[in-house]
């Protein structure tokens, strides 16, 4: 079967493609202006005997699926999505377990359904130094897709990203070598102090988002060792799902 | 001059209109399903004898201008954008001030040009309580119309909003009654360091947020009494300005 190919938008994201795994792009475009800065892409295209060419914006635009694309449009062979088992989890934290540091923490995402929120989520996680990223095999969860790859900026090129079957049991399976810290819209712990409990634990941290309408799913929710809650005003109901993953990032996994 | 009518859209956003100022509310369109959950509100436009509908979808796509509408679209008159000078800002701290409590913080931005990134501030705003959103006068600015109020979700009756004209000499005017920060994408203190200093002071933060490509202006960036960055570990460039704003609100107006 032949494998599927993408569009990925943006100088960000093209140059993360570029660093990261040169070998999936199969053919490159761009506009002109966007052509005149490109010219060291341009020739490892050309190295590699591929197609890259300055198009018009309309057909950029016919290219990449949007006519968000930043001027630059690489098709890139979709890499296949790796399954993580709780036992690789477990071999992640490895030697540098040991402290709340962004380095062996992990994000999980149970049923996140906007490919934005997938997109903006990589991009925050890349940005706070989180390696890895597992998703549910779940009907709602969204996969990283055009509109995931051109809001991450780069951001999925930089973190790992798997798939696990059975959530519930990979939650438990990980549960030895992880604090898992869940989240709920409101009535779990506040945040503040799961962040302090988190703190002087010795293990690092596997944070699980849930889906955007309805939350943890309960078989995931009922693996969690901990369920926090980002206490609010009451003046609106929550947080954006993207905007509350960096708020639990930034507290619970990188330096807050 | 007639006031300006803009569409509001989404049962959050709608009910957050009706709460705050019903008044403002000029007609009401819904599509079957949401007439049914909103009878509370028909009522309340058969009182005032204003029109409220059920409507075809398509033609409720065509009232809200988008398909984002979430069922239910208020056309409502503009308020008017209200003028903010030094003085009204150091009027608000009042006996509220002293600590890093929501309360009396401000937040302030200097053209955020993105009107989904201002819905999206606005939201996380008023989730954490901030009261008060100050934006420049400045042509990069966005202001809130449709779009901003529908990713609020609510988020723009909950908080007050108000334009200042010359904002390096509003920041300069405020600092007796604020600590000022700024925010900086590379090169200013760390977060974690501005946090600490911030809260042994006495005084409300006034938080200063950029241009999503620009950052801060020179001159808004000179009359901040401190610059913060969010360290990050240099994988992407930057945060997306609605999920940093998360993070620093948190950390510093919140209870981070």
């Amino acid at each position: 079967m032949k494998p599927k190919e993408i569009p990925v938008c943006g100088e960000a994201a093209v140059r993360a493609v570029f660093d990261k795994n040169p070998d999936a792009v199969r053919r490159l475009f761009f506009d002109y202006p966007t052509s005149r800065r490109s010219a060291k892409l341009s020739s490892r295209m050309a190295r590699a005997r591929r197609v890259y060419r300055v198009v018009e914006p309309g057909e950029l635009a016919k290219i990449a699926g949007t006519v968000h694309h930043g001027g630059i449009v690489a098709i890139v062979e979709q890499q296949p999505l790796r399954e993580a088992t709780a036992a690789d989890a477990l071999a992640w934290t490895g030697a540098a377990a040991g402290g709340r540091r962004a380095g062996p923490a992990l994000l999980v995402l149970d049923g996140v359904g906007n490919a934005h929120n997938l997109g903006a989520i990589a991009r925050t996680a890349a940005f706070f130094g989180v390696p890895r990223l597992v998703i549910a095999d779940d009907a709602r969860q969204a996969l990283p897709g055009e509109a995931a790859h051109r809001v991450a900026e780069g951001g999925l090129e930089h973190v790992e990203l798997f798939i696990t079957r059975g959530l519930p049991e990979f939650l438990r399976g990980i549960a030895p070598g992880y604090e898992v810290i869940g989240t709920a819209v409101a009535g779990a712990r506040p945040l503040a102090e799961v962040s302090r409990a988190a703190a002087v634990s010795r293990r690092p941290v596997a944070l699980v988002l849930g889906n955007e309408e309805h939350g943890l799913s309960p078989g995931a929710a009922a693996a969690c060792s901990r369920l926090v809650t980002i206490p609010g005003s009451g003046r609106v109901e929550s947080l954006n799902v993207s905007v509350a993953a960096g708020v639990l990032i930034w507290e619970l996994l990188a330096g807050g």
